[in-house]
């Protein structure tokens, strides 16, 4: 039965990637820096190994004749899934595939080169290759999904978003912000002066921190016999469903810079630790993709671990863990202005939940003017100094450091994944909308330190489904409804109006 | 050509290796419990896919086709080297190896489990079906290397070495051990009569003793640009040449527990990162076999560290780490009796090195009986308690848990290994004796903590050499005679008499 070998040869290809990931953790985690070069070689080694046996014809035999085999309802949406996998992994030709990931490495490395001197001109003509490149991809895999170019690139990270979907939300959500973020700072204002904002002056022991960091993970749901928490120069959350492995990196003078970290990379730990682990070796039993990971992430950073509910309880126990000593005086109100923090900046990922979509949304709009030709690579620093200058009321002229060179993501020709960053904060807030809807008392609980319905809903309606739906009808499935920006507007004018 | 074809296929089979090498570091040192269902999936997967392409039968007409090209020395010498070990890599049949590993498994878990309450009748029969296959395994080895049964299974751990040759040099290590070993108690019993032994009162802190083992590590030569030191609960040597991961554990009352751990896993450490980088991915850029590792980490554990040259240097800095208060009033003679003290005991590994070669002795002599079919299983606890009370005047009637259940290696099926361990130790003192023959200053620089011509040496004539010639050969060529028990000999009556 064809459906049986192709079962065994993804048992093969799980074992590969077990590898993979566990040697990726190994090498930001523990790795001296001499180990490099030759770990290097094995991953790109085992890359291969691993493509030349995903993507072997006979897979796509064995996806065709299992179509045709008397399979159970759950069999044949994992043959589904698997063959979306085959047809994105297969649709473009390894010799393209060989070129395009050179001239990324390149241009990645340049990058980080340049980057810290701005040097924007320097790293032009290799930004622009990667730019052909994806352009190139994109029109292959329209080609082959019959999608839009810049379609075909969000379908390898939002199987089923759509750009006719994404932009109207994303365009409600821009009008709303251009006058929110304005009175959101008026009403800090008016909040500082009535009591002014506590400074941290205490220094922060960091094992103090990473016992603190353990005790919220466990306080919400992260299973220590199937992880752990480590430290790495970028945070990550890394491993497999039944090993998930955490990084953080510490600041001796600000305990919140690691936690809310923890916090966020615990969400992505409990999304992999739900998935159903019977599946973990077909695509249908991987989650669904970036935006609901980045869902899960926002949640339990943003919809947890900033809510005022879950500081009444974690409050006495930050300073249990810290030392009373370190936080003497704070109440629940300074500790949450802190929290609560708004303030437009040039960088993405130092923004706060009320700025960070005008990021995002920017991007967004850029990718798909390059992607379509409609704009060059040397036309971005003024295109991305307009919107800046329009949406946050920040110029980047002459800044390409804090500008257009701050994400890796271009540079490492990843386009198609930024709106991810904000679908997942929208859908972050839509399913707490569902929850608190079904149980109005849930932030009573939080107040206990008690996530149960929190965790309870997530598994049934998010991480057991893994891979089973596309996002859209994940999202519908879920929560009712598709993917609006109304509740994320709703939470941010409740928590920041 | 087919060298080239090899070579390429031997870099493939390298990142195998590398991963296999590294997940099984991660799991001793890492990995929490409940990751530890997929890793043994993960590691039996790549178990599986290195011995399919390891023995592809294209390998072996690779190996033969390019015998008869134009090849440089060393690649001849790679290419005997590579054919050796594909020859027994593929003497088994894979449905032997498969019922053999299955036995190994089980009886080696039974043991795990039977081992505290030493339930040797509960333990028999699964032991008596691994030494049927042993001896199964050792006749098809034998046929086809045409080598005598159990010379065959030598050949599997010390490439060259034999029964003929190890025999009378075992014999005759033991005539003088038996007379010895009496008269060195007598000798410390009156040092001690003379200068009564101190004991260690302090606790020495986890995080200063790791300190002062890195210290020491890089004392004698550790590179830790390609290396780091951990906690495990079995130390080890791992990982690769470029990133050798080694382990220890810690007693808070015995710092020595842990240093002198540290300094035997350094030696196999220095051996690994001593290997020519170039030929990493083949065998003959391989360490040697388990005598010789073993000759490394005892060199640097017994001969620099339990000699009172090194502890001249090394008293000032285990005090300056540890803290001063911890070891006050010690003198260099007080510590001299802890790094000498002999003591005969049950138990192999917890033996000092005078009585350590009768454990040995007693397990090869015993090991080539069950091999040879002259005793059974059921024969090895008479046996046992009569060697035991011969050689070290100790009986282990009754006591299974003490005696015949002590060790891993006969319940895993690993026959053949034992010999290594003193092979080792004799060899550490012979490449010692040529040392101090070559530079008799060599003591003097240790005083200094200076261990470049102890080091040169081996790189030069040990690591560099890798598996470039067999066991006695390397031997011959670094010492200038074979195998001898007579520097051994000299050591201990040396230090001991």
């Amino acid at each position: 039965m064809s459906y049986a070998k192709l079962d065994q040869h993804l048992k093969k290809l799980e074992v590969l990637s077990h590898a993979q990931s566990m040697l990726g953790v190994d090498e930001a985690v523990m790795m001296p820096e001499g180990g490099g070069e030759k770990r290097a070689e094995a991953m790109a080694g085992l890359a291969t190994i691993y493509h030349e046996m995903a993507s072997a014809p006979q897979v796509g035999d064995w996806l065709a004749a299992a179509a045709a085999e008397d399979l159970m309802p759950e069999q044949r949406i994992a043959i589904r899934e698997q063959t979306r996998s085959y047809i994105n992994l297969t649709c473009l030709s390894s010799a393209f595939v060989g070129k395009q990931t050179e001239a990324r490495i390149r241009s990645e490395q340049l990058w980080r080169q340049l980057r810290p001197t701005g040097d924007w001109a320097g790293f032009l003509p290799a930004l622009s290759n990667v730019i052909a490149f994806a352009r190139e991809e994109a029109a292959m895999r329209a080609d082959v999904l019959k999608l839009a170019p810049y379609d075909a690139l969000i379908e390898q990270f939002d199987p089923g978003s759509r750009v006719s979907q994404i932009t109207p939300v994303f365009d409600e959500l821009k009008t709303f912000l251009k006058g929110f973020i304005p009175k959101a700072l008026d009403a800090q204002a008016a909040r500082h002066a009535k009591h002014p904002p506590k400074a941290f002056t205490a220094r922060f022991a960091i094992d103090r921190q990473k016992a603190l960091g353990e005790v919220m993970m466990k306080a919400v749901g992260f299973d220590f016999y199937h992880g752990r928490l480590d430290v790495s120069h970028h945070p990550f959350c890394g491993g497999v469903p039944t090993d998930v492995r955490m990084t953080t990196r510490y600041d001796e003078s600000d305990f919140l810079f690691a936690l809310m970290g923890v916090l966020h990379e615990t969400g992505h730990g409990l999304y992999e630790q739900g998935l159903p682990k019977a599946w973990s070796h077909w695509s249908v039993g991987q989650a669904r993709g970036m935006a609901v990971h980045e869902s899960q992430s926002l949640f339990v950073e943003k919809q947890i671990g900033r809510n005022p509910a879950f500081w009444h309880w974690a409050l006495p126990v930050v300073k249990e863990k810290l030392g009373a000593e370190t936080l003497t005086g704070w109440s629940l109100a300074d500790m949450m202005q802190h929290v609560h923090r708004v303030k437009p900046g040039f960088i993405r990922v130092d923004a706060d939940e009320v700025t960070y979509p005008m990021h995002v949304i920017l991007r967004y709009e850029l990718e798909q003017d390059l992607i379509a030709g409609r704009m060059e690579a040397r036309d971005i620093p003024e295109a991305w100094d307009a919107k800046m200058t329009a949406y946050l009321g920040l110029s980047t002229k002459d800044n390409m450091k804090d500008g257009p060179m701050q994400d890796v993501h271009w540079p490492s020709g990843a386009f198609g994944y930024f709106p991810s960053y904000t679908l997942g904060a929208l859908l972050a807030a839509q399913q707490a909308a569902t929850i608190h809807k079904l149980h109005p008392h849930a932030d009573e609980a939080l107040k206990k330190g008690d996530v149960t319905v929190l965790n309870d809903w997530r598994r049934t309606n998010i991480w057991s489904k893994a891979s089973t739906l596309t996002t859209p009808d994940l999202i519908v499935a879920a929560t009712g409804e598709p993917l609006s920006a109304r509740h994320f507007i709703a939470h941010v004018q409740q928590r920041y109006g």
